[in-house]
């Protein structure tokens, strides 16, 4: 799945926000591989109140129909509220996230389109007495013409002379406004920004932490949050049991003199309390938060959600269950003991860090103890920036999670994991493939949407399939240069021979979490397209194949995916690779393989990426190589300056088209050998020499990089 | 000359200082060529107490002898000075650098060399009443152990349980101490941070900025401060005028919102007035300082140096001269007017940020005006990273010097220069090189000393040429993997043909600045040899060969210039590429190709870099390929996103071995096409055609990637 640059992140949602077109990069250590992606995200309630994951342009053309309630009574209703004593503000912004900072959201939570009508992924509405605004970037600003009605402003990020968020309401408003907003909708560090940019216009930040004032309008219409059940993560495919993973939190926090901490990242919790749920499509996670103590930890969590055998398994690790909403109170008394507490400032949200600053400083005020600045994490570039931090703060340390960084290096058992599921993905893709080679001869054309549906079905028969990782990203030609595509039944294309055609997929699987992109051509590829495609295939080629020293940062190996497009001319305007959950979410940090240079994450032994450099010809075609890809050591004669040397193994089984793409690509012998081999055992290295030669092996049409490029180098190894 | 990670740099030494054994990366944003770099520096007063530059070699074996005066004395001395009334310290501490962090400084300010008896390049000394203390780095610590008198303990920096300078001081001083340094020996940031870090312990920073301690016990025989004559760098070379240059300033004074700036780097002075001396050896440049507003220019230089018609060309600029000395009480004088002052921190020494900080003070307690504080250039990772700069620092503007990035982008008349100088220096180099291979086969072997006196010789022979631009690094065998390596007459080795010969010079001439190495082998290498060879001139062409757009950082290409060393495990402990002056620094900033991810200035076009990747083997030869280049933009048949692409422009026509060497290294025949080459008009395509084909055209033994590299690609350029 590619990464998208021009997405915006809640943070770097945020950081729009606070009128900086463009941030150092430095800033965005954390929460890179979040920030550059993401699809549409979208579940829907269906019948029986039980959020079930539909395709986005399912719920698109639900929501269609739905948005013909008219708008104005909903701004209406909302401007209402403003002079309610108790709420009492000028401006209410509303963001598209959850409290968690997720990437994919359930309904409930899409107060953003609900308010306005849209249904893309990224936008932020602000809403005053006398406006109302919407932002949102340029892959939707077709859509959002369409979906708005007239009392919105649309507001076209990154053209030009277009205010950010900040510059307009300083514009709108008069100087000494209140401007509200939900504080579970925002980081502490997105809040505490907004409030020192508005602060400048002597504007006052309001945190309505007791309701959501679209939920207020919203009433009984409301999706009731997700309630599907959790289940727990088998330790056959988690490897480490959950009293190991709390007993290495606890360590982190007795280093860093910390007593609790507070998790709020979904896909932290399920992995480190092995469990996983489906309350938003695309992801295993489950709505909670958790506390880790010295020697508690609660989950705060719906309990019907909750079965026997899940609340034995939390039992054993000592994990007791209190309300999803308990969570403020909690931290509450947290602060009241005096305890010291190790906040994620990037994830977790604002409601919870005001409120145990707050309650901090009335304990304080009470016992008359002074609280104690615990030591913040210097090494990281992202905290000491921001001026913040470095102010009150007592009694908090605000650093990356202690969950970040352990669950991207995956143990053994994640591994074996992530490769049987590869194999099992790699037959479904290549039935699909031999499949779809044999309808485009066919008279009658396919859609992109049919295509993708028809890969669904593939899928679905392989063991352990749960769902799609994310939307699939099916664009015949032109449409398959828009990086963020998504084919509708009613608007898309037919596939055919004339053109490339590129399809990103992966699955969720019980046993691991996959994302792959191939670009074909059924027929005879331009003098253009051959070179795009083989510079393409070059850069996935060179990273591939890519040896580096430990404690390389991912960055460094990002020019080796782009230097031969550059060299005519080309480039690609997203990341070459994101981290991958196990079993989790499609997209994790804290590495990622980017020309966003703040992120100084080393590349470590047991951490998955993808590699997928592209180039887009707008109108004309687009072309995308994705892999997943293994970080280990590898062994080499050398070992200069002591250390270890790093290079990746590759985790996708799925041929890349070759120059004699009839003889040897997408052939049934492969789907047979690939099937033969979903055991735990991993590739036999008859099916590894037929994954690894065949597809690759001589070239003319399209250039086959790989095994030139392998040869071409003396005393390779 | 090879970029030197290991030596300390004045910054550097500063941070090592400060118990920091690793700064974060975003630290060097500023000073990071400078820091990389250098070598010994070395002048000597000649008989007739002017300056005269003498190679290193020579002047560590006056040294050596001039060090039987006894160390014991001088301690003794300067501890006497520690109780004086006017002083009353407990320590002093002696850094390496002069007043305006200079990489190569005149012997009258050598005062740690005088005070230590230590010649090398690389150090710091602490004295306290009862100790004193000596740190150097790994390359020192042999000459060191030599150098030193018993009274010293030689810390060994780098080596595991040594400690920092503030670590040593903090356990042998009882807190509360006065620690005392010349505050025109650390920039303002070294100060400032130094000042923070004994804090911790109580201790009293003291600067005494009336005299030095060391000069005081030099007395009669401290050498005379460089009195040779500055000049006027002819508009032909320059390119650009003074008062374009000065109304440059100016405008970049108007737009930060300041009246004036003080500029310390001795290289921006000479740049900016197109005036160059000979105070140092190595580099142009003569001690002074200037102060630019907006409608005046003081240069604060020794009356003495300034001829008639050096002051007519500053006259005509409407630049005025006052004494060297008269700095201090200038800024002063700016303080009291309440001009807004621009300075460098990272250059600009602490005696003259501190002068100006408390005339600022009392001007205001006088007046009662409140100093108002300049926005802060927030891009800059550097400034905003310390803490220092966001208090205080009223009416005063810290930024780095306008000066720095003007002066690397190279004008056409520069760029012009330089490539006729590198004509010459090519010429002279082939010259050498054809009369090494005949010494080569005669029965008494050179030594490397000899063999660089030699170089020197050819060199002289050319037009302009005026000195070498750095130390001679002659190294064969063994000796090539010491990075650092200077032979001395008594103990350095012969040139054979048994092993590599590495050779590291360059000169600088009336209109240019060179830097080269070569590496050869005038027998068998073996194969081990050979492999390393290649993959260091596949890294040298990768880069070399490198196109990316504009924007990009310098150090997005160091990993095309480490890769194929890595794939066996192999890397270099230096930077990649240092920037180079025109006719003046053999290594400037702000650019740089490097690992230091910090720095994160844009390559580009006009700017000149080196491409000097190596392999070095302890104990058995060393490896560097060096060619400088130019920034250029490239025209590609694509321009994706509507920027520009770059690349790079061979500066250096010197052949490179290859494995025919006989037939085509070295001929006759390149000496005099060069030769009849030396016009303004540049090469002809006659020469480039010879150079650029000849030596890389094919090649089995060391491995001739050039051609094939550029082969290998299909729709190269």
């Amino acid at each position: 799945m590619a990464i998208e640059a021009a997405r915006l992140s809640p943070s770097l949602a945020a950081a729009a926000f606070l009128g900086r077109r463009a941030l150092p990069a430095t800033h965005f250590t954390r929460r890179l591989p979040l920030l550059l992606l993401s699809r549409a995200s979208a579940s829907s309630s269906g019948g029986d109140g039980r959020a079930v994951a539909l395709p986005s342009s399912e719920l698109r053309k639900r929501r269609s129909s739905a948005s013909a309630t008219g708008e104005d009574s909903k701004l209406g209703a909302i401007r209402r509220l403003f002079v309610r004593p108790d709420i009492a503000i000028d401006a209410y912004i509303v963001p598209s996230q959850d409290a968690h900072q997720s990437e994919f959201i359930a309904e409930c939570f899409m107060r953003r389109t609900y308010l306005t009508g849209f249904t893309g992924s990224a936008g932020t509405a602000v809403v005053t007495k006398n406006n109302a605004a919407f932002w949102t970037d340029g892959r939707y600003f077709l859509q959002a013409e369409k979906e708005l009605s007239h009392e919105w402003t649309l507001m076209r990020s990154g053209n030009h002379g277009v205010p950010t968020t900040i510059e307009w309401l300083n514009d709108v408003l008069p100087s000494g406004c209140r401007i509200g907003i939900d504080p579970f909708l925002f980081s502490f560090d997105a809040a505490e920004e907004l409030k020192d940019a508005i602060a400048n216009k002597n504007h006052e930040l309001i945190m309505i932490s007791d309701f959501n004032l679209v939920d207020e309008i919203w009433g009984e219409s409301r999706p009731e949050p997700p309630k599907e059940p959790v289940r727990v993560h088998d330790i056959k495919y988690a490897g480490i049991d959950v009293p190991s993973k709390l007993s290495y939190v606890r360590s982190e926090l007795a280093e860093n003199g910390c007593e609790s901490v507070v998790i709020s990242m979904l896909d932290e919790i399920a992995w480190l309390l092995n469990m996983r749920g489906s309350d938003v499509p695309h992801s295993p996670v489950f709505y909670s938060y958790l506390i880790v103590e010295m020697s508690t930890a609660t989950l705060f969590v719906d309990r019907n959600k909750v079965s026997e055998d899940v609340l034995e398994h939390l039992e054993k690790a000592g994990v007791t269950l209190k309300p999803y909403n308990a969570i403020l109170s909690s931290v509450e008394r947290l602060a009241e003991k005096g305890a010291k507490l190790w906040l994620d400032s990037s994830s977790v949200n604002a409601a919870i860090a005001s409120v145990f600053r707050s309650s901090c400083d009335r304990y304080r005020k009470k016992t008359g103890k002074t609280g104690r600045q615990i030591g913040k994490d210097t090494s990281s570039d992202e905290l000491t920036s921001k001026s913040h931090v470095q102010n009150g703060a007592l009694n908090g340390l605000y650093k990356v999670s202690p969950v970040t960084l352990a669950k991207s290096i995956k143990n053994n058992a994640e591994i074996r994991g992530m490769k049987n599921s590869h194999l099992r993905d790699a037959a479904a893709l290549a039935e699909f493939w031999c499949w779809l080679e044999e309808e485009v001869r066919k008279t009658v054309a396919l859609t992109e949407v049919q295509v993708a549906e028809k890969l669904l079905e593939f899928r679905q028969k392989q063991d352990g399939f749960i769902e799609t990782s994310f939307d699939t990203i099916s664009g015949y030609g032109a449409n398959g240069a828009i990086i963020h595509y998504r084919p509708t039944p009613d608007s898309c294309s037919s596939v055919g021979s004339d053109n490339l055609f590129l399809l990103d997929s992966g699955a969720q699987y019980i046993d691991g979490t996959t994302d792959i992109t191939r670009t074909v051509h059924f027929g005879e590829p331009s003098q253009r397209q051959k070179e795009c495609f083989t510079r393409v295939l070059q850069g996935h080629i060179a990273l591939d194949q890519a040896v580096f020293p430990e404690r390389t940062p991912g960055f460094v190996l990002d020019v080796l995916a782009r230097s031969s497009l550059w060299k005519i001319g080309l480039d690609y305007r997203h990341g070459t690779g994101h981290g991958v959950g196990a079993a989790l979410n499609v997209h994790e940090g804290p590495q990622s393989i980017s020309y966003r240079y703040g992120n100084l994450t080393a590349l470590q032994k047991g951490m998955i990426v993808s590699n997928e450099p592209g180039y887009y010809e707008d109108n004309s075609f687009g072309i995308r190589i994705e892999n997943l890809v293994l970080v280990k050591e590898v062994n080499l004669a050398n070992s200069f300056g002591g250390i270890s040397y790093l290079g990746f193994e590759k985790l996708t089984f799925v041929p890349i088209q070759g120059a004699k793409k009839k003889d040897i690509l997408f052939q049934g012998s492969i789907v047979s050998v690939l099937e033969a081999q979903l055991e735990d055992s991993g590739p036999s290295q008859a099916l590894l020499d037929l994954i690894n030669g065949c597809p690759l092996a001589t070239g003319d049409e399209f250039a086959c990089w790989w095994q030139s490029a392998v040869d071409s180098t003396p005393f390779s190894q």
